[in-house]
């Protein structure tokens, strides 16, 4: 199979059934055409899995595409961004046909629940590596960053932590319990906070996606804002199925685990009353900007290091 | 090397020197931002290249740089777009300093030689991947596309083809001569035609960049435009270099080898004659638009597989 024929089997279909209108050209020139509308700002993001690093060996392509896909969308929610389109480029070792059918079921699946359509690509034969562009809008200047924590702001996340990191424990596990299913599922097809995100464009004061655990992602907060925090331990949301399977533990996935892709962000104490309940309902306080820098966590005895995932960290 | 500390020294520097208006907010949050200006629409384009596959083990690195940068600028060219911006994904064995010193290096001169600023991106661990996506912008409606040939256009070519293709048989010479010099450095740090593209943006009626050999280019402006070709093989324009190293199979090298990135259009002959000299003497007529679909190539005498290079092509 050749490239052309590749992408005209696989990935075509996938393009003309989840157009967007204001996907001009789609896959198949030279390059993708989108329209951005008169007072509205492009916001994108490029995120990269490799296999073995981001997801494990053999891991199946249909999720693989959902959690690609779900990764580079949180960047979108964290920016109060409507998504629009993306691009996938696609490196392969083979061109396996039920590898390749299971991978584009996937990410149709994925794009039409984010509300994203496909505009181009680029497909290569190598090691396994998938990086995916996604494209949103924003009214103009009204893009959520992470520099604008101020002092008195509350510190606020969305759904509950540390699922999908403890996972990675139970992925080769022949025969799941129910709690191991729950965080199981979080891992495998997560769910960025797009509506979510676009109702606090305006509000929240900083935003960040969870991607390397709350410690990490809040630190990025905390040093582009100038600002530090106190968070407390027992306020960070978790789970039943994960205080059941890791106990005492539950908190240090929480803090140091990413791929949950929740959002983190500060507000005003104003504007958090002023949010309509059920957004409210949709997020925890969890304690609060200071203009002491640093992150300090209340009733968490952790003394490790509090970063998530880096991939170069362990380098020379 | 941690991957911020990663970013913020080899890439931070890119992207504050090449900064550009349009790009309102740069690498360092969740997305970049970029104003699309009114009456202009946003077309954009990703590019990956495999060590091993796209360019040979232990290539140096800012001479992959600028080749990256090329081939994905190169599509801009091929739309007539205006160089805006672009995102790298890149992924690396280990942080060697030396090597990210000199790829950031051929980065920076390719992105001020093409005008697009660095908006963001993802280094990760991996084997050797590097996937560019540039941004351009082009007046409502006016992109080039593929599928605008019509029966009689002229069909032209710019520069000279086949060196880059040629220059694969050179890149292991310990002592070059001056014309293996000469195609080694169209290999190298090839110039995606970025100004002559705009220039015939509303005059061309089909345009595509010749990555992957002029016939089979060439070819995928027939199929979308559903039409067919005559060219003639001694029209081909080719350097005297290529001629000399290369004698009769410098035709073959033009029409097969990619790499080059010149464009090939084409355009009605009263647009070619209304065309200003200057733009006219970057261009080679070398043949014509037809009903037949199918493309024709008088006097040459090859008869293998006419298409370029095709990075599945060999696989089942």
């Amino acid at each position: 199979m050749g490239e052309f024929e590749l992408i005209r089997r696989f990935f075509q279909p996938l393009a003309g059934r989840s157009a967007s209108s204001s996907l001009i050209l789609g896959p198949g020139d030279d390059c993708a055409i989108q329209r951005v509308p008169d007072g509205r700002d492009l916001v994108f993001s490029v995120d990269t899995l490799v296999e073995g690093v981001h997801f494990p060996k053999a891991y199946p392509s249909d999720k693989l595409a959902w959690r690609a896909l779900a990764a580079a969308a949180s960047d979108l929610a964290a920016m109060g961004a409507e998504p629009v389109c993306f691009t996938l480029a696609l490196t392969l070792p083979c061109a396996d046909e039920s590898w390749l059918s299971a991978f584009s079921r996937g990410l149709f699946q994925a794009a039409e629940e984010f509300g994203l359509a496909l505009a181009g690509g680029d497909t290569t034969r190598g090691p396994l590596v998938v990086t995916l562009q996604v494209h949103g809008v924003v009214p103009k200047g009204q893009g959520l960053h992470r520099n604008g924590a101020k002092n008195g702001d509350l510190v606020c996340v969305s759904g509950c932590l540390g699922d999908a990191g403890a996972a990675l424990e139970y992925l080769a596990e022949p025969d799941p319990t129910q709690d191991m299913q729950a965080v199981l599922q979080r891992y495998h097809q997560p769910l960025p906070r797009l509506a979510l995100g676009q109702q606090l464009s305006g509000v929240a004061s900083a935003a960040i996606d969870i991607s390397d655990g709350l410690a990490a992602d809040l630190e990025h907060i905390l040093e582009a804002s100038g600002v530090g925090a106190s968070i407390r331990a027992e306020a960070i949301p978790l789970s039943p199925a994960l205080v059941r399977l890791t106990g005492d533990q539950a908190v240090d996935y929480a803090l140091r685990s990413g791929d949950d892709y929740e959002l983190c962000v500060t507000l005003p104490p104003a504007g958090w009353q002023a949010l309509p309940s059920d957004i409210r309902q949709q997020l925890s306080v969890i304690g609060s900007i200071e203009p002491e820098p640093g992150l300090r966590i209340q009733g968490w005895q952790g003394t490790a290091d509090q970063h998530g995932f880096d991939h170069f960290r362990s380098m020379s």
